[in-house]
């Protein structure tokens, strides 16, 4: 039995392609660079890789993340600038016996040592967006915007599972800001004994709960994965809101090593991929209430983006 | 009650700064933030701050973080060149609505504008070190040298936690290299209705199991500081055995709101310094074997670097 889930409506036709791959007995390493790097590429999304939203000054900075359950092997770069695919390039750092977490020129030197070529990623739709939000005033900057990113769980036919995770974080972020994207146990956690899980949100909210690393650990004693979400996603909003007063959008996806799967979230409306060999590809809506329902044409019209 | 926990012999005058400040009554933050300055300043530690070791291009890049467990709020600095104090970069990132985790470049512009000054941190001493390994062969080069980060936790006189961690990182990284130190869950992490944790030893596999969440779970869900730290320790290398074949040191110190404190690690002997208002500060061992001995003159003689 293969599987695949991942963040948001935009995930849609990555997740067909990974179908394609986990056919042809792809490991779940290779399904989630190729079926991310889909994303990545498309120009359509503002919140990953080529086209993402730029920084405060005007700089697309990318960070992604890829963890392998069988090991545990970890490779994530950080406030990277200039690489259409940094999703390849986490892979890639994931083999190394150790500097697996690259950030920054350290990263882009990283990079171009391992063929990785330059380009500009900031398209003139972006530019555009930056240039009008940059005319406002900045209170009234909010700080919840342009933050989708595309967490993905692969279970490939040897039961080898993979959680990847790439975005180009907070519009408007301050430079070199980190998300809780590229930092495993938050952005994203996996092991094959168990399962994998991924986030989206406000990355400096999700870190504090450590999201992705807790429902694995929820899992691991026994909760079904969407039983993990729904008390994670639970227990950090409830300790966000007594601690602090309030929290931003939170969203997470899991798969259990069985294939079964899991999401929750904050909002009232959170839109997921799933995949596998009996239902193929769907878009599916997660509702406040907890009921789930497969995404209609009209929803996919409007929504693809998100 | 106050009490005051850190790692390594090298922490021992910072701690009994941190007893003379607790005394006073400033709050953890504070005692946090002032002690580690303390270790960071001091030219004969080559593992924190000024007078730290190089990646392997001979530049100082420093890691540091500061978690509150009032309202969970974290700062950190990551791959920082030319700044003696990350841990007050770090405090400063703390206070900030989000952007709270910053490397590279970015951390640097940010550190620039409010008023962090600039300086060579990289001392003849080090630079000889440097130079020494790198004339030698590279398959020589451990990948366990020169990762000893300090980390402290802080409860104050309101009971107030704060945890904080600082550190050069492993000695020759690749530019840009991110350890545990500056990973919220990983290097630290602290909850006022709970207890806090730090971790040291080689980030690459302390932040697989995001060590430090792990401890404060545990503790969350009723187990002492020792036993949390004994447990935490045991199925992280438990797992990295099995999985791996093989992990690097791994160290933890503890702090429960109740002041009652743990540690673990899997070196034979590993140091820490623990503080209160009853014994005063001490650096005590911890024998594999589990018994904790005070260190005597001939330790602190031979192993104040560590």
């Amino acid at each position: 039995m293969t599987k695949l889930i991942a963040t948001w409506t935009m995930a849609k036709e990555a997740v067909a392609h990974g179908h394609l791959l986990l056919k042809k007995q792809m490991p779940s390493t290779e399904v989630i660079e190729q079926s991310i790097r889909i994303i990545e590429a498309d120009a359509r999304f503002h919140s990953v890789g080529y086209s993402g939203l730029p920084n405060a000054q005007g700089e697309v900075e990318l960070d992604a993340a890829m963890m392998r359950g069988k090991d545990l092997s970890f490779g994530a770069v950080g406030a990277l600038q200039r690489f259409k695919h940094p999703i390849s390039i986490a892979k890639k750092l994931l083999e190394e016996p150790v500097n697996n977490f690259l950030v920054g020129q350290g990263a882009k030197t990283y990079a171009l040592a391992h063929g990785f070529e330059e380009e500009d990623l900031l398209t003139p739709e972006a530019k555009s967006i930056y240039a009008q939000r940059t005319t406002q005033e900045l209170t009234k900057l909010k700080a919840y915007d342009g933050h989708d990113t595309v967490g993905m769980v692969c279970l490939d036919h040897t039961s080898a599972l993979c959680a990847g995770t790439s975005t180009s974080g907070l519009f408007m972020k301050h430079p070199g800001r980190i998300g809780d994207s590229p930092l495993i146990g938050s952005g994203l956690y996996c092991d094959d004994e168990v399962g994998g899980a991924c986030a989206t949100g406000l990355g400096e909210d999700l870190y504090k709960g450590c999201i992705s690393f807790q429902i694995v650990s929820l899992m691991r004693m026994g909760a079904s994965p969407m039983e993990a979400c729904k008390i994670a996603i639970a227990q950090l909003s409830q300790t966000l809101k007594t601690k602090r007063g309030e929290h931003g959008d939170l969203s997470v996806v899991a798969l259990a090593k069985d294939g079964t799967y899991g999401a929750a979230s904050t909002m009232d409306i959170f839109p997921f991929c799933v995949d596998d060999e009996k239902d193929g590809s769907r878009v599916l809506l997660l509702h406040q209430n907890g009921t789930i329902q497969e995404a209609d044409q009209a929803w996919m019209d409007n929504h693809l983006c998100d």
